[in-house]
């Protein structure tokens, strides 16, 4: 807590700020797992009045943090408060209200235009939303300003300060090894490409015995945490003490609830983790999405496809899914580790990143002309067969297949990569301070949540996400501990 | 809509008011039903800061409404929007913030100590808080200012202009004729005080499913209403597309689940049914907790209790519960309207009005100075036997039994006696325009939810109880109706 009399009016001022976020993560989770079908208009409303009264408040707060920034000796909590508050006053600030509001109105419409294209692998219909999309980005990110690429503002909205420069150094060095990788794994036939366990039915209610089980293996806290169901896994922080992830039953294919419970944790425990004394303040919340997502990763990955995870899981499996019985601890790795090219962004560690890589270098070339949104569909499939090898078979897998564009979602899906990247030099990092596979194989996850809290979660967003890595983990964006870590793991 | 250029200024900023509420009201919900156990600290902080944003934005609304009220040729719509903010305005404006906090306060730490007293029987450690609950309801009823009785202040915050000289009007009436069927039950033995259902255990599992019928033999709608599970049942309002209540499952004595459903579905259907032009204004709501009450207790009595539902019912029941087909739907029946009296407040419908009527004297006594605190438990106990026939055999199911005092609710008990004078009002008046036992035969409630909805629910807020009363009844709290209703149900 700040001792400076402009600090503390400035938190005591975001208090109420802080409610209305708390207000509308609950609007949220309740929209997605209990709120009646037809509530949606009035819950809208109610969403878009809050959004309104939290940006007055917000905006209310220019001039004194203008004046707290002026001052000398702050402390590192005070300068992560003034820090969070100029960059969201930044862009109150600068985009204006009628940009912000076309923006919604042609997203809101273009999501529903998308789902109708996709639907029917139909690129034409979404063609003139996605021009309208792109040309309101570029605005977008010209009121923002840039220095070099104009994709830098629009990823400076994710994550704070990343540049094209940071990410053209990340990707091919990344890309030419995962090749490699992928080549590798592919012609020793090490790992499979498809495995039975991917069509056998599983009954619901044992699953989410199965799931329990894996919150008591992650130990989950009981009583600040919780999980439901939704369409579409997600994970939601109402408060420090309040964090809640949900997960969907496909019925077949087991490892997809499994591993979107692991993921989704890896979000809850961040928000748990933070230090108590940033509660209610600008800092109760990872620095960037790629810090964030880091996190997820890191347990779905490198903790939940590990092997010594998936034997303390294989007992679990056994007790609750009768066919299970067939298989072996090994099969079952082997089924969490199977390595895919596939044209749709599927979640095994090697061929992923090329997904991103493909939609980054699109996203960037969008924003600056270089590619127009007609040439989309042909470049999309070209990149897909010459990164992944295999060629989409039609546009609803192709070019159509993520719902982020129709949102104008520009700039975020290169911290999907950044979380992976970061994720593998946290794992780097641990081993260094304890004995990964040994505490796993014991069940104990005490060791691992300690360490990420310490090092990463209790500093909530007092540092940017490159002050965070320099301190946390002494190295900024590096893809080396991902090829590295992949490398031993498919054994190439 | 209103035309009135004032009005409409009153009414756009109002809708962040009506946000406000709709976050406030799910906060209420997901604390009761889904909220972590642990994340009531954070939960409490948000919403204190909502309820002082949202008294903010109502005290800005001073100026505007007293020009409003000046106003020649306002419309019904219209006056109803400045009555209900003028009711708000006054309590905060009459009100000081000191004595707000100060009753927040004690009663907070009356709640805690009640629970413990009741558990232990002891009324002297409640004592000194409800002491002090009281002097602070006579300051609040003081500054809120009344004619009369300074118990008229506090009924007001409840039931808009309800006096004691209404209330002493209703209860000899209802008291006299209570005993008189009360008497007539005992000695002819027509129905049981008693009934071996009550001791019976259900599955929770097929009881759910039975109150899933329940809902669809009410016809509740699927898409703007839902029913989850709490430790106490209750309804609440998220908006007029969004109604929701909960049940309990103690697992025996199954009516107690199905009349909780059947109670708080007239709670929801109320919202449920007001006029749309009222979305997002001061008339989205009942116009008084007696108004409310009416509609949950014509559904849960003059419907529920009812014998052509239950023998609606019976065939749900049957099929659910096994044990059931070892009684016949008279059985049912009777098993519904068992009449007993008890020392504390339960559903039957005959003595449940005597134990309000001791709480109404009571509170009024307390207020005046004519009864002290220290003398409760005594006068409680005598005034039990006088009027029920039983003596409390300790203090925990005497004078402890509720929780309301804990919580400074002073002038609400009464409202319960008004829902059922006016339910049976409503039922006597519907009566007219349709064939009630036939309808319900037929199981089609479409026409009275119709004429609930023609007469009562459309009109929300906009007319005072008694206005509302006078206009759909004919009639304002005039207790003749259920006693006529009592009379004819209980053969005397």
């Amino acid at each position: 807590m700040s001792q400076r009399p402009e600090i503390r009016q400035i938190l005591e001022a975001y208090r109420p700020i802080w409610a209305l976020d708390h207000a509308t993560a609950l609007f949220s989770w309740d929209r997605e797992t209990y709120m009646p079908a037809d509530s949606a208009k009035s819950r809208g409303s109610a969403q878009g009045l809050l959004a309104s009264m939290r940006q007055q408040r917000v905006v209310a707060l220019t001039e004194i943090v203008s004046k707290a920034e002026k001052l000398e000796g702050l402390n590192d909590f005070d300068r992560g408060v003034v820090r969070n508050l100029k960059r969201e006053l930044k862009y109150f600030t600068k985009v204006p209200p009628e940009l912000v509001e076309e923006l919604q109105r042609v997203r809101t419409e273009a999501t529903v235009v998308w789902r109708e294209a996709k639907k029917k692998s139909d690129f034409s219909l979404f063609q003139p939303h996605l021009e309208k999309i792109v040309e309101l980005k570029r605005k977008e990110a010209e009121k923002l300003g840039y220095e070099g690429h104009p994709y830098n503002a629009l990823m400076d909205l994710y994550e704070e300060g990343l540049t094209t420069l940071d990410v053209d150094r990340i990707f091919p060095l990344l890309v030419s090894n995962l090749k490699r990788i992928l080549h590798h794994i592919m012609s020793s036939k090490s790992f499979p490409t498809n495995h039975v366990l991917e069509n056998v039915p599983y009954d619901e209610e044992s699953m989410r015995r199965v799931n329990q089980e894996v919150l008591r293996l992650l130990d989950m806290p009981e009583k600040t945490f919780r999980m439901d169901v939704s369409s579409h896994p997600f994970s939601i922080n109402l408060s420090m003490d309040d964090a809640r992830i949900t997960t969907t039953y496909e019925g077949r294919n087991f490892k997809e609830t499994i591993f979107s419970v692991i993921h989704e944790c890896g979000h809850a425990l961040y928000t748990l983790q933070i230090d108590p004394s940033m509660d209610y303040t600008p800092l109760a919340g990872a620095p960037s999405a790629g810090l964030d997502e880091s996190q997820s990763r890191f347990l779905e990955n490198f903790l939940g496809r590990s092997s010594p995870f998936t034997n303390l899981l294989y007992p679990v499996l056994k007790k609750n899914l009768p066919f299970i019985s067939e298989y072996s601890e090994d099969d079952i790795y082997r089924y969490f580790n199977l390595v895919r090219p596939s044209p749709t962004r599927e979640a095994d560690e090697v061929t992923y990143n090329f997904h991103i890589f493909l939609r980054y270098e699109l996203e960037k070339k969008l924003l600056s002309g270089e590619v127009e949104v007609s040439d989309l569909p042909t470049i999309w499939d070209d990149m897909m067969d010459e990164y992944v090898g295999v060629r989409p078979k039609n546009m609803a897998e192709g070019v159509l297949q993520d719902v982020h564009w129709s949102w104008g979602h520009f700039g975020y899906f290169p911290t999907y990569t950044l979380g992976n990247v970061i994720a593998a030099t946290v794992f780097n990092r641990m081993k260094r301070a304890l004995d990964f596979q040994d505490v796993i194989r014991r069940g104990d996850m005490g060791p691992i949540k300690m360490w990420l809290k310490e090092n990463i979660h209790k500093w909530g967003a007092t540092y940017s996400p490159k002050e965070l890595q320099t301190k946390a983990l002494g190295d900024v964006y590096n893809p080396e501990y991902l090829v590295r870590y992949l490398e031993e793991k498919y054994q190439t």
